[in-house]
C-alpha cells in the first residue's frame, strides 16, 4: 500500500449541505468522489480523489450492455463527541472481491482500498450527518468499461467510490411492514447470482416489488428459485425469524447475500445467549408456527434499513400476523445495540467500528 | 409516427472505414448514432441521429448500481444490388419491449423505433460491409438514467442504437464447436430473467464461459436451473437437435430467450417439411440417443453466429461425437438458405426481409 499512489484534488466550489431529514435516500452527493481505473497492462491505477463529477463513457462501452459490474455499501457514522465511525468496512471490501469473483472483475487490494476510504471520508467529514438515525451513505462500485460488443469479460474496468448523506431509511423509525410472500418471480437460484452484490439481481426484482406495492405491501419475502418451499431474503435484506425464543435464519446456500448485518446480529445474538441458528427454513413451517402460536418475530436486515420488523406476512391467501403488529422485543434491542455500537454510544467489545483518521497531510493536495 | 420529431446532426468528420475482416467483432462503431430520453412527462422525447461520441452520466445513474436495461441485436445486409435488407425488425422491437416489461422500463413505440432505425441505417448505409457474411450489427439498447441509489425502478431512461461492420461471426466458417455441459454455474430460472435481453443474464455466464475456455471448449451448454436435467441454451444460442430424422429444440419455458433466428428456422423446416418439434429434451435423452445412433446433429442458432454447429458434447466424463465433428447436412442447409434470404440472394417467401429505404430528404438536416 503506498499511499503516494493517490492523486488529491479538490474542489474549488463547495456545495451547500442539505436537510437530510428533506431528501429522498440516495439522491444527495458528497463534494468529491474516489476514481481509479484497471487495464489489463497496468493492474489498477491512477487513484485519485476529485470533486464529484459526471463520468463519460463510450455507448459501446461493457456496463451498457453485458452487466459486468458489482457494487457495496456501508455507513460512515458521526458520534457524540464528532469523531467518524466506519462500520466493519473490512467486511465490505472482501465481499466486493467475493462478487467480482463471480462476475469475472478483477480483485481490488482490500487494505488499500481501506485506505483510499478513509482519506475519502476524512475529506468529506463534515457531510457526515449529526441527527439521530442519519449517516454518510458509501456506495462503492466497479464497472466495465471496455468498449466492444463482444461478449466476454472486459479488459478495462472503473472503480468508484461516492457518498450521499442520508437519513433513517425508515424516517417513521423501525415500524412493522407488511410482506407479500413471492411465488411467480424468482430473485436468485443455485449457480446465479443471488451471493454478489450486482446490478442485475436488483432490477430482477423490480416486477415483484411492484406487484407487492399494488397490492398494499412494503417488500416481498423471496422464496428458493428451485422448490418455493424455503425461504431466501425478504426485499434486498437478510431474514430472521423468533419461532419458540430461538432465533432463525435462512444458512447461506450460493443464493442469499452474506449480509454484514446479519453476520453481525448473529454474533450479537451469540454474545447474549441468545439461541440462533443458520438452517434451511420453509415457508411451512412458518405457518405451522404461526398456527401453534409460536411464531414470536421476523425481521429484515441490511446495511440501509439495519433492522426491518415483519408485522404480517401474505402467502396466498393466508395472513400471518406476527407479534401483533408490533416490534419484537428481539429486534428492538438488536436495533438498539447495533445502532450503538456503530454511532459510538455504547462501547464496542467485538472491535468492529474503525475510526477515520485525519487526512493524512504529507499527501500533496492540488 | 411523426417522422418530424427526429433530429438530425451529420457528422463534420466521417471515419475513414476499416476492412471488417481485420477487425474484432463489434469494437469498431459508425459516424453516427440515435439517441432518444425519456422521463414521466414526456415519454419517449428527443429522437435525433448525431455523431457518433461518448455519453455522460452521473456515477449514481442507476444503470451502474441496479442493471435496469435491455438491448437488441440485429444486422443489415447488403445485396449484390446494392440494397440493404434488415432482417425480421419488427420482431427485435417486439422483443425490445417484451425485455422491458420484465425489467419495469417504459414500452417504446415499436414502428416509431423502426422508422428511426431506418433512418440511421440509411445515413449509414455506406457503413454496410460487402464481402461474403460480413453485415452491419445494430445494437439497440436501453439504460436508465435517474441519479439515486434508491432501489426502484428509474424516472429517467435514454435509448440509443449504435451500429457496428462485423465480419462473419466464425471467420473459419461454420465449422463444429466442442461444448461443455455445465453443472456448476445456471444461467436462468422460471420466474428470473432469461427470457428476457438484459444485461446482467451475460455477465452471469463469464464463469462458466471462462472455465469451459480453459478447458478447450467454445461454450456451454445451459441446463435448465431447477433440475439441471433439461437443456436450455448452449452459449448465448438458442440449440437444435436431430435425432432419427426428427429435428428437436427445447420449448420456451419463460426462461430460453425467444430468438428470432430460432424462430425463422422453425419456419424454414416447417415449409421444407422436415418434420421440427419444440419439446422439454433432456441431456440423458441426448446421450441415449447417441447411445443407439440417433444422434445426427446439434447446432446453436443466433442472430450473431446464424448457425453454430456441435461437433462434440462433453458431459461429466462423456464425450458425445456428433456427426463426426463434421457440419451435419440440416445445419448447412438452414445456414445457406436463411443467409441467402438475408442478402436477398434467392426470392423472401415469408416476407421477413425489409428493404432500407433512402433517407426522407423532407426532413430538415444541419
Amino acid at each position: 500500500m503506498s499511499s503516494n499512489k493517490l492523486q488529491i484534488i479538490k474542489t474549488m466550489q463547495p456545495k451547500e449541505k442539505p436537510d437530510v431529514n428533506q431528501v429522498k435516500f440516495g439522491s444527495v452527493f458528497t463534494d468529491h468522489m474516489f476514481k481509479m481505473n484497471y487495464t489489463i497492462d497496468k493492474g489498477w491505477h491512477d487513484a485519485k480523489i476529485i470533486p464529484y463529477q459526471p463520468i463519460t463513457l463510450d455507448p459501446a462501452a461493457m456496463i451498457f450492455h453485458y452487466g459486468q459490474t458489482v457494487f457495496e455499501g456501508l455507513k460512515a457514522y458521526r458520534t457524540n463527541d464528532d469523531q467518524i465511525l466506519l462500520f466493519r468496512p473490512e467486511q465490505n471490501m472482501r465481499r466486493l472481491n467475493s462478487s467480482s469473483e463471480r462476475l469475472s472483475i478483477p480483485q481490488i487490494d482490500e487494505e488499500e482500498v481501506l485506505y483510499y476510504l478513509q482519506q475519502l471520508i476524512s475529506i468529506e467529514k463534515d457531510w457526515v450527518p449529526k441527527d439521530p438515525g442519519t449517516s454518510l451513505y458509501i456506495r462503492p462500485f466497479i464497472i466495465a468499461t471496455e468498449n466492444s460488443l463482444n461478449v466476454n469479460p472486459s479488459c478495462s474496468y472503473t472503480f468508484m467510490i461516492i457518498l450521499s448523506p442520508v437519513a433513517a431509511y425508515y424516517p417513521e423509525g423501525i415500524n412493522p411492514v407488511r410482506i407479500y410472500v413471492e411465488e411467480q418471480f424468482t430473485r436468485a437460484v443455485k449457480g446465479g447470482t443471488g451471493m454478489a452484490k450486482t446490478a442485475g439481481n436488483y432490477s430482477a426484482a423490480y416486477n415483484a416489488q411492484s406487484a407487492a406495492s399494488t397490492l398494499g405491501y412494503s417488500q416481498v419475502l423471496w422464496l428458493d428459485g428451485l422448490e418455493k418451499k424455503y425461504i431466501e431474503e425478504v426485499g434486498s435484506m437478510n431474514v430472521f425469524f423468533k419461532i419458540n425464543g430461538e432465533i432463525i435464519t435462512p444458512e447461506l446456500n450460493g443464493s442469499i447475500l452474506e449480509g454484514i448485518t446479519r453476520k453481525s446480529l448473529i454474533q450479537l445474538l451469540n454474545s447474549w445467549n441468545v439461541p440462533v441458528v443458520e438452517r434451511k427454513i420453509t415457508i411451512q413451517e412458518i405457518v405451522e408456527a404461526y398456527e401453534k402460536g409460536l411464531l414470536e418475530e421476523a425481521f429484515g436486515t441490511g446495511t440501509a434499513a439495519v433492522i426491518s420488523p415483519i408485522g404480517e406476512l401474505i402467502w396466498n391467501d393466508l395472513s400471518i400476523k406476527i407479534n401483533q403488529g408490533e416490534t419484537g422485543e428481539t429486534a428492538k434491542r438488536l436495533y438498539d445495540t447495533l445502532t450503538k455500537i456503530q454511532t459510538g454510544k455504547i462501547s464496542d467489545p467485538f472491535g468492529w467500528t474503525q475510526q477515520v483518521r485525519e487526512l493524512d497531510e504529507t499527501i500533496p493536495s492540488h
